[in-house]
């Protein structure tokens, strides 16, 4: 690529929430910024994970000097175990929190000892190829969180990461605006920015409000309090340790993310407990039940989490008892909502008294809202402005936002994965497209789930399959056994012998006429499949998948 | 049962929000309130509707004196065309608009003339048995809401229906706050309360404050305006009319149900549209944009819905073009979100200005909220109190809010779809719990689909089937042709034919030690099976269904 251009790539998290991952080129160099994971939809049948395609990259790998990581949030690292290998792993810089999560997630991997990380701090300044990078610290719903800088001989890009401006942090650390001022000061050619909470006006409150909330429940609680939130919003755990220790009680910690992150977090000095606090979920029943406080994971009803299995009473260690309040200190992830409904119900069903977000302030979000998102944009005024972060309704309204506070709309780029973006010192462009999209991961499989397999999920899942199976003479092309029919999922076989009976009549009409082809199998299988479609139609009103099966001995 | 008491048995809407149906005996009388519909969630795969199960009057059908429909939504008359012939076609009493309602659905099940619908007025005062209906106006998002007054012989039943209070609503007539206040003065012994907006402090805002936002968006839009909608929600379709009369547009109705429920409320006097305003959707493009809105259906997303087929560039008449301004005046039922999302992020990738919840003015509830709920129950002043129309977490709120009003713990019953509830003048007691639960309409059939059915539905969508399919000679019992394995859902066969084989290996080897069982079929199914799945799991971390058939010659 010639000099006087920065090339730029999506891989990830434009046009969804999830699976962030931008690629930086200038030059001969590459940086990328994130490796993301996102959680399937109800619409990928049966997948595990979703990660990005970096099929942009294959055959540039040589030319990659680092991946740069924001923050340690799944949505950021949690492809790194995928794209690692398939990129011969290339150093990663990370701060000193987000590099023991990235550690934990490849050690699971076995691919610990192939993977360089290098610890920063905020304030280092590193040489990556052709480019200076700087960082600068933002505020986030997990600590250490970072904004890339990223100085190119051409000019400078800006990546926020996932942010908001907290003034009075629980952590005691607000975002950095005066290197923020700086670098407006400066010249910033180009910004990229989180658009994750762009249509909520106003700003988001301080963390510091949910203490009110914490401390009137935990005033009120007569007996056990069980608090329920992300493993890796440490803060929200700081302020639960806080308020259990001016209330005297006792913390267990369930759920092994939530027991992981926790002691991570206690070992880097990220966390501070009271000496004895902690108690084993094993021991809570030694204690009186105003002695305790359960923090766990499940604050989105995810089916296998601490909390939904406490509220479905299928816990090992807990069960929910006469007097337990339950606190929800999260909001449901889109998507995620009749899950919390459910768990909460139950919970409300087994007795306890329940806190949720919506009836009491627990929780606060861990993105900029409106207000945030123009003082991030006024303290950088960056000459071009690339929303990120976001699905595109999301990114349109950052643009928008951006154009209404002064920048051109020539000099705003509304793009999504793959989209290949270049700016010189003059213009910003779109210029093209990669490969893009999602890679499933399913059981131990990376990308062989693709649209066919899952388009059979779908048809399944709506009216099950139907199979016919038919014995015939390899000589004379006659059927000698069967067909056999066979239904899984459309309707319930012992109810419906009439209905198969007659449908097996039907395949055995239509093979009659059949002679002359007898021993054109695809044929013979597409007068069964046509023949039991229509007549289970006509029928039924359902669309079972139908499969004939037809043996020659 | 004996005179001195009253029984009241919810077989839907207790414990969820939907299929709405309430069953109160007196005596040897029975009367039913509202006979909703629900609409399947995703576990419920492939289901198309959920009626509630009426097993309890199965013997009590010649007792049933009527059914009282409190309002035309579905959740409240979407059953009868199912429920109405299992219990021989009991009278219906419902007012004007909800009797049209109604009418249009029991024509398109060819079960009109069967059906004896009386149109009632809120004034109305009838006798059912022993006990005297009564009715109040109440405000809803659909004209001509009503709440229903059961006077039995031994006290009054109060079902409030959906409700909140509007006191400027748009059609002009607020809800009976005379009456209600006189029925607390007589003394209601029972009061059955809609819980759904139980958590939601304040009141909810008067249908009138979406004129200022509608006014706001017309002005500023430079072309066509299309407001998506619920097609029964009369009132916003009213002010989108006057809007639309203000700034001299002409009005198009997109989609079947809109264009049928506007026509009827045309009919029935409760719409009024200027003369000349209304224009077929296929004339669209005879006019200036700036002269255009159109009304359409679409506001959850619906996959079949007219705006979502706008959105998809697959509507027959209409496509986005620059300078349209979509507003989606609704919120998105909980589960609907992520539908609704992908809705407004086409519309906007196609270019078009969107307005929606949020982030504008653009929808109010239907339901009251908490200070409306308080005024209800200070109005009432029931004796005892029944929440209904909700989750049980809902139900719960609603109760202590109840509690907090100073009615006794003893005096409240937070009771499920099933529950037997029976009430004195002393006292209220659950009794005993009958069948209830989700009956499942799938195609045309009603109640076939099961338990089993959808867990292997479940299945199904999760890591699809493979079929083994053998035949074997009945007098040696040995297999003469397969294992042939056919799978769909699983993984793609072209990419996993080296899999597949060894699969079939395995159970050729399984098969090889089995002579002495060889005509015990469904032991050797049993060993295909296991074979199968272990090898499978070990090799994909997979769990397909597993379906091995074995056929004789
Ligand atoms: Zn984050
Ligand atoms: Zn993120
Ligand atoms: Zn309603
Ligand atoms: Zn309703």
């Amino acid at each position: 690529m010639t000099k006087d251009k920065i090339r730029v790539v999506p891989l990830g998290g434009l046009g969804e929430i999830g699976k962030n991952m931008m690629v930086i080129e200038y030059g001969d160099d590459i940086l990328i910024v994130d490796v993301g994971v996102m959680f399937p939809d109800d619409e990928m049948f049966g997948v595990d994970l979703v990660i990005p395609d970096t099929s942009y990259l294959a055959d540039k790998k040589h030319r990659i000097r680092g991946i740069l990581i924001t923050h340690g949030h799944e949505d950021h690292v949690g492809s790194l175990p995928y794209v690692l290998p398939m990129l011969d792993f290339p150093p990663i810089y990370a701060t000193r929190l987000t590099q023991g999560l990235i550690q934990v997630k490849l050690k699971e991997h076995r691919l610990l000892e192939k993977t360089i990380i290098n610890v920063i701090s905020p304030e280092d300044k590193l040489e990556l190829g052709s480019c200076g990078v700087e960082f600068f610290r933002v505020n986030h719903s997990i600590p250490d969180a970072i904004g890339i800088v990223i100085r190119t001989p051409i000019g400078t890009v800006v990546h926020t990461g996932d942010y908001k401006f907290d003034y009075t942090p629980v952590d005691g650390k607000p975002a950095d605006l005066g290197k923020l001022g700086e670098l407006g000061n400066q010249g910033v050619l180009l910004m990229m920015g989180d658009s994750t909470r762009v249509e909520s006006p106003g700003y988001t409150p301080s963390e510091r409000v949910i203490n009110d909330s914490l401390d009137k429940i935990f005033a009120n609680a007569p007996g056990r309090v069980i608090v329920a939130t992300f493993a890796s919003l440490i803060s929200r755990v700081q302020q639960v340790v806080d308020t259990a220790e001016r209330y005297e009680r006792f913390v267990a910690l369930v759920g092994r993310s939530m027991i992981n992150n926790v002691q991570m977090a206690i070992e880097l000095g990220y966390l501070r407990v009271p000496k004895g606090m902690l108690i084993r979920a094993e021991d809570i029943n030694k204690f009186n039940p105003g002695q305790v406080v359960i923090i766990c994971t499940g604050s989105q009803g995810e089916p296998t989490s601490a909390l939904t299995r406490i509220a479905n009473e299928d816990h090992r260690l807990v069960r929910i008892q006469e007097a337990d309040t339950v606190i929800l200190s999260a909001t449901p992830v889109p998507g995620n909502e009749k899950m919390v409904h459910r768990t909460i119900n139950s919970l409300f069903r087994q007795g306890a008294e329940v806190f949720y977000q919506g009836l009491s302030n627990v929780h606060v979000s861990g993105h900029a809202a409106q207000e945030e998102l123009k003082l991030m944009l006024s303290l950088l005024r960056p000459k071009f402005f690339l929303p990120v972060h976001g699905e595109y309704r999301q990114l349109i309204l950052h643009a928008k936002l951006a154009y209404s506070l002064g920048t051109p709309e020539e000099h705003i780029v509304v793009a999504e994965d793959g989209d290949i973006i270049e700016l010189t010192q003059e213009r910003i462009e779109m210029v093209g497209h990669t490969t893009s999209g999602n890679v499933y991961v399913d059981g131990l499989s990376v990308g062989d789930v693709g649209q066919i397999v899952l388009r059979d999920r779908k048809v399944l899942s709506q009216d099950g399959i139907l199979m016919a199976v038919l014995t015939v003479d390899k000589e004379t092309g006659l059927p000698i056994a069967g067909p056999d029919i066979v239904t899984r999922g459309f309707v319930y076989m012992r109810d419906a012998e009439e209905l198969l009976t007659s449908a097996r009549e039907r395949v055995i009409d239509s093979l009659s006429g059949l002679n002359g082809h007898s021993s054109d199998w695809s044929f013979v299988k597409d007068k069964i499949k046509s023949t039991l479609s229509e007549y289970l139609y006509e029928k039924t009103r359902r669309r079972p998948m139908i499969l004939p099966v037809v043996m020659e001995v």
